[in-house]
């Protein structure tokens, strides 16, 4: 058994616990965590996204999702602990394992890393204690990031502080709250027009707010706050606190009432909520207010995504010259030809996610990110799926391509213009205000089980504006979320098809929902097209196309041109004609 | 005050309550109840079918929805009772008046007339007594129902009881339940092979169902059960307790362990289940064994589909006939012409529901039943909407046509070929097994939202086996209710539009949810559609179908006049032809 996990079984029986939870998680549900939260790659050595580690007096246990399973059986050989491969049948949860293993546990677990639902959960099955000493087995442990907190303009965001804090005083005068608690670091962002940069792609600050009437509190380590920032936060009358006082903080206010967001609350903080003497739960209210898009903000996005149409067509033309000229090229070298071509644009902060650049049977794999052993060369055949994003300061982008890199199969073929058929079906719709991502769904969907295909991730998610692209809010897929759809919602429209060991297929737009017209029947929403990017127009059947269809792409072909032509030399305004012809 | 209603606040006041709770409902939350659970219509004078009055110790009221506003303001005059019209805004639940009317109330109410669920949310606002002495204002209350039960035989059930019992017991086996409890109507019905005749359209039998491994004990009234029941019962070793006995039968049983449904248990049971030592809820556990239809079912449902196709096809010639030679018809007329076409039929039970025949804006009022006061003529022009099904004894028939009756205007003829693209795009889905209704909806909305029209009720339902025609499983509708389908369930597929004041349409066939094939990516299933009934063709614009449309139709046609054929008279079958022609 590996040493770190010695210790903690050591821990255990001298402080008389029959096991300890550790999840790979942040106090905030973050995508993406800082080092200092890796504790359960530290112990295990398996370093995957998703997974929990148990231990008890004298076993351990990984438990991770589908994903995982191939990475996880790799880097826990001979560690001593054994792996759970979720997903596959009669494989215990690790809640079920532990209550397994001995009765009447007494478990301890950090609260801070766990959701309220989570928690409440596990404690249904054992005695769940939230005390994290054995985390102290990590000796050198990574300090927290210190990034330095930078203003996102109002020129850029739209609205300011005050109007958004008034917002959100609005709502807690409707529930009768003394005190709004924000936990979602988007959500922090987004309120107090904030960015950071502690972890890759997503530009939020580790902290939690308390807004009051009178106060606004931001709870963060306070080597973040250069003395711009502190002058920004003393003009906004924003009052700065130490990260780890919130505790404390809710603690003294336990006669009031509490406005909190139960998705997004951690255990830790929510065990402190549940004392006061008030609470009311509301389920994603400031999300709600940063997913509805402001003018400012789709101005942003529109700049943005021409900026990243031109990045698309220099690098089409050099992708297509490559090919045509014999140049060889890899999967590493187009993430590179990517960045280089968006860094050179005006307002480039970073990319939003890694790019993924997946050639033939690659891309197949799911979040596949080329590395140097799997780097492939572009042959001159099949396809090769980008999937790519870019934060400017005034907008976020996220699309998806798969380029022909020579000649294509009839599968292929038929597969491209079965996915995009679906994406044109999605981006076409019309539907009733409050219409759900989970009915509309079906739309991308349809022609492809027609043909007795699918794909197992969503069709669409909410888009951050200059935030996270993943931004948790109007989920787009088959389970539900209650979210009903409303105008000025960001999302992407990403249907997909997976032939493992052959070859992937995604197009993916961002897509604006805008009110299309009022009726007796009520209010009807539609899907702007934000992106602007080729399709590979010589990947599609044109036999299977109906005329609307045609139609769209057409237009589309035309805007494009339309849109970009100002920005693009000759050589590429022609070739841009030659990539996005009329069908 | 009506009189009925200050014999409840005398009441209210001599036994220290703050106020009573009246709902209409039967203790099995049945669509369709008998009179003796009529109390809320006794005392209020209002007679719709959804709606609940409150009695405080000086007022009353009375909560219905947007179905009921016009009728309950009307039959509410004079009687003192105040009408909440729920739905409107500022508008509160009953739930939400009471707590209003007075802090710590104490409510009664009779238990057994609440879903458990509803019971715990009410005790969430006010403290809630299961005594129902205020009944007893009732004096001349009907007697409950004593229709004999008769065995539905195996040869229209397809399974035995033994058989049925048995995988009732392995779901107990699984969740080491000591008793299974069945209180929904329905799964009793379809468990024991019996029917009753309590209430129109509905062949169930009021009672319970307690299943252990050795036993099974149908709580009932005994004076349903004549010499050949009692055989029957006796011979599949059905033990009969009386109806009433459920309750003490629990709570004898405490130290046990029970599985049972929350969905269909009433409160007043559900406390009892509550204090048992082992509880298992197990949502809809027969209600999904009734769903998924055997061979033998199935057979019977195209046999009943003949049966109503020949009804249908007979009575489209008595209605053209009519028309051409200018014989007044009203939609009574209809009604009884539908009625009398199908009891001429071999098997013939009841219709499954009350025939719904609504002319011009008649059609567009959502449960329409044509009175002597309302009965329209039909004139030489617009639609007919006739919604109309059987019981046979081998199967249950469901389906709406809307009938040309002369002239349509552009627009007339537009709506009915959306809602039949609509019909068809989700009565030719191929979807992965374990898609949801709620996700399958949208297919039959989506040509209405493009012209900004909606409809709304849900799409589709269940649909019983000699049993109610409104299933309560599977649901197709907007609304989540994570029940994903599976091979030989029975629904309808029934889109509409409803133009206020001058016309409806709707077109519904019953369907089978049918395997289409296994690939690499799954199984996948589609519909047969079961109904065979001609559709208005000459409603159709048939420049607005696809090609796939057409096929769909004049294979639907070819299908019925080869089905139907045989059992028609040549005239019949000549008419046929010229009803439904291929396009």
């Amino acid at each position: 058994m590996k040493e770190s996990v010695l210790n903690i079984q050591d821990w255990l029986k001298s402080n008389d616990y029959t096991a300890c939870i550790v999840p790979q998680a942040d106090p905030h549900h973050s995508e993406y965590i800082e080092d200092y939260y890796k504790l359960r790659g530290f112990i295990s050595g398996f370093t995957g996204s998703a997974g929990t580690l148990v231990v008890t007096r004298n076993k351990a246990a990984l438990f991770t999702d589908s994903r995982y399973h191939i990475q996880a059986s790799i880097q826990l050989k001979g560690s001593g602990i054994e792996l759970f491969k979720c997903g596959l049948p009669d494989v215990p949860t690790y809640s079920e394992w532990i209550a397994e293993q001995a009765k009447c546990c007494k478990v301890a677990a950090n609260a801070f890393l766990f959701s309220a639902k989570e928690w409440e959960n596990l404690t249904k099955k054992v005695s769940m204690v939230d005390e994290c000493g054995f985390e102290c087995v990590w000796n050198d442990r990574p300090a927290l990031c210190a990034s330095k907190i930078f203003i996102h303009d109002e020129k850029f965001s739209g609205e300011s502080v005050k109007s958004k804090l008034q917002r959100v005083r609005q709502i807690m005068e409707r529930s009768s709250a003394d005190i709004a608690l924000a936990c979602n670091l988007d959500d922090i962002a987004w309120l107090l027009n904030i960015r950071g940069g502690d972890v890759a792609y997503n530009p939020v600050v580790r902290s939690y707010v308390a807004v009051t009437p009178t106060q606004c509190i931001l709870f963060v380590d306070s080597n973040k706050i250069d003395a711009s920032v502190q002058a920004y936060f003393h003009a906004n009358n924003i009052e700065v606190a130490d990260y780890g006082d919130i505790g404390a903080y809710i603690e003294k206010n336990s006669e009031k009432t509490v406005l909190f967001d139960k998705e997004s609350i951690n255990y830790g903080l929510y065990k402190r909520v549940k004392n006061c003497k008030g609470k009311v739960n509301q389920p994603l209210y400031i999300s709600r207010l940063r997913a509805v898009k402001n003018k400012v903000e789709i101005e942003g996005y529109h700049s943005s995504m021409i900026k990243d149409g031109i990045v698309w067509v220099k690098f089409y033309k050099w992708f297509n010259e490559c090919i045509s000229s014999d140049v060889t090229i890899t999967e590493m070298a187009v993430m590179n030809k990517l960045r280089e071509l968006k860094s050179a644009q005006e307002g480039f902060v970073d990319e939003s996610f890694g790019t993924i650049a997946g050639y033939a049977e690659h891309g197949a794999i799911g979040h596949y990110a080329a590395t140097c052993e799997t780097d492939s060369k572009i042959e001159h055949k099949g396809f090769l799926v980008i999937d790519t994003g870019t934060h400017y300061l005034n907008g976020t982008t996220d699309t998806t391509r798969t380029l022909v890199c020579g000649e294509l199969t009839d599968d292929e073929r038929r597969d491209y213009t079965l996915v995009l058929k679906g994406h044109i079906a999605l981006g076409t719709a019309i539907f009733p205000k409050g219409t759900k991502g989970s009915q509309l769904d079906i739309l991308a969907r349809q022609y492809l089980w027609q043909s007795g295909m699918n794909y197992g991730h969503g069709t669409g998610h909410g888009v951050g504006h200059l935030l996270n692209v993943h931004e948790g809010y109007a989920w787009l897929r088959p389970s539900e979320n209650n979210i009903g759809y409303e105008p000025w919602l960001t999302m992407t429209d990403e249907p997909g098809i997976y032939r493992e060991g052959k070859y992937g297929i995604r197009i993916e737009n961002t897509v604006l929902v805008t009110p299309y017209k009022k009726t007796d029947f009520g209010e009807f929403l539609t899907f702007e097209h934000l992106t602007i990017a080729p399709y590979a127009m010589d990947a599609i059947d044109i036999t299977m196309l109906t005329q609307d269809e045609k139609n769209f792409i057409n237009t589309y072909n035309k805007n494009m041109y339309d849109t970009l032509s100002p920005y693009l030399t000759n050589d590429e305004r022609e070739f841009l004609k030659t990539i996005a012809y009329e069908i």
